[in-house]
């Protein structure tokens, strides 16, 4: 059977809502730059009333990747839980219009769809205060047989182990995939969540559940419990997968067991939000790995649609990316 | 009795949907480019559907101009009609979280919260659809005399005059004004909305309701019916106002029956949305006139803060004018 989509992604579906701040609010908020930490309703109301005028995107990390992979060309589709509220409905028509399938029915009543308060400091950095809302949803129903047998790579973001059965729809999903003979691709997604996960997410590796791995430095070095990033990358070698590793502005390295190649970063011209980075990397390296490009080309696609995301505020990307990658002559 | 708000801005209160677009999307839905048009619930919802991913936005002229007050550093109301939706929260949580007093309460039932889907081009240009929703209901009873005493400049949108009940808040504003000893500005808004109520418009310039005028060139050609900008200009000189009229590129043009003065454009990196160019240029023109400041001075704070907003998408400030005026030897 031949795959009619490159990358079926499974995530949390939210709604990012993004204020400019300054250092001294993360401190007198408790909040740790960089990193992404669940919230209630209660918190949301009380963050989204101290902080700044806001912009409205539609978010999510692996809906980011998949949203990215559209641009890219490819044929892309999302799996993810909202509510039929206003929320939800922009949540709906900005994946849609973006070019990806996205068919799932929203819940009719519970949690509100699922928002992140993302607060971005003038180095560029944001952090995320994410309520989960509908997400907590998203479970084995919602994962479509067929919707995974079709697609060449299946991409699930380790943030689905914070809500209650979103593991589930994980393992279902590879199940399938693997049935299908096709690959499954994990992000770490923050080295917070590997904390909360590690063993889980260590024995996705090592059952072969996960084909390919995505990590930024943080999150590989919390995977193996090590500050040391030289023992984290040797510790990953040992893992039977494909892993692209992410390290900001020195680029990205590409792990098997056979080989350990350094990619340099696409180059910018001035950094205004990371939210997003490592979304967008991921979605040039699968778009890539779906096209059969070597590892490296799909590591320089993933700089590349890193480094657009980055320009400007929000986590999507703002122009064609396969236009960029044709001038980047990038273009698979 | 002395001031305690440099400017109190009535408008509609309305949120933006930023998509980019491309020409071809503007012809086939047959849109005016460069215009406000009015649309019904149905026409929103079908243009939505149709549109490309969406940022959104706080937005609403005379709001984004009072809140371009309060970015420069003056003290800022707004008054406005939301409903107690979703769309109205945010409306009101960014106005205020950009430090303007709104204090009005929201309708609880009825039309919705309004919005303003705005196609953006590849050449910056803004083509605007507004569902007015909720605006609808403002009226005389939203104007609160005591504040509208307490300003020194009223401030008003000729927009106020497409929603039944606005004009009437208008006069009611024009009338406290007047009799407090404040000034009474107005923007012309559009040049379709000047078509629409042109001898009204005109009627407000010759009774002495309004003190200051804006307009950009289109709207002044239209409020004289004239093709000719000089024409035009020469018979905004036999008004009995001090007006603004904004030229793009080519800056602005401030006349009163004494003087006409030409003032240069701001200069600018990269255009990338024009959304809210004329309401923040405004911003900076009444800033400086309620400050004190000379006309010249008035004309480059609202050049300045327009070439801010124009690379950007969005109608508002992103960074502090305040700052930016220092920065440019433009502080008061």
């Amino acid at each position: 059977m031949t795959s009619r989509t490159d990358v079926l992604g499974l995530g949390n579906a939210i709604v990012d809502v993004l204020a400019r701040t300054d250092d001294a609010f993360l401190v007198a908020h408790g909040l740790a730059k960089g990193s992404m930490r669940l919230i209630e309703e209660a918190e949301a109301e009380r963050l989204y009333a101290a902080m700044g005028p806001a912009t409205i995107i539609s978010g999510g990390s692996a809906a980011n990747t998949i949203v990215g992979i559209a641009s890219l060309g490819g044929s892309a589709a999302f799996v993810g839980k909202v509510k039929s509220d206003e929320v939800g409905r922009l949540f709906t028509h900005d994946i849609r219009a973006a070019g990806v399938s996205f068919d799932g029915t929203p819940a009719a009543d519970g949690a509100a769809t699922a928002r992140s308060f993302i607060l971005v400091t003038p180095d560029g950095e944001r952090t995320m205060n994410t309520y989960l809302g509908a997400c907590r949803d998203l479970g084995p129903a919602d994962v479509d047989p067929e919707a995974v047998r079709a697609a060449e790579i299946v991409y699930m973001e380790g943030y689905l182990w914070d809500p209650p059965a979103a593991k589930d729809a994980f393992r279902k999903a590879v199940e399938i995939a693997h049935a299908a003979g096709r690959r499954v691709a994990l992000t770490l997604s923050d080295s917070f969540c590997v904390d909360r996960y590690r063993d889980e997410f260590l024995g996705l590796l090592r059952d072969g559940s996960v084909d390919v791995l995505f990590a930024n430095e943080h999150e590989l070095k919390s995977l193996y419990a090590t500050a040391d990033f030289d023992a984290a990358l040797a510790a990953l070698k040992l893992e039977n997968v494909l892993a692209a590793v992410t390290r900001s502005e020195k680029g990205s390295v590409v792990v098997t067991r056979e080989s350990t190649r350094a990619v340099g970063a696409h180059p910018i011209e001035k950094l205004v939000d990371t939210t997003g980075a490592g979304d967008l990397f991921a979605a040039g390296f699968l778009f890539g790995l779906a096209r059969g490009a070597e590892h490296d080309a799909c590591a320089r696609l993933g700089a590349m649609a890193a480094a657009e995301v980055i320009q400007h505020m929000g986590a999507r990307p703002e122009v064609s990316l396969k236009d960029l990658a044709a001038e980047s002559g990038l273009a698979l």
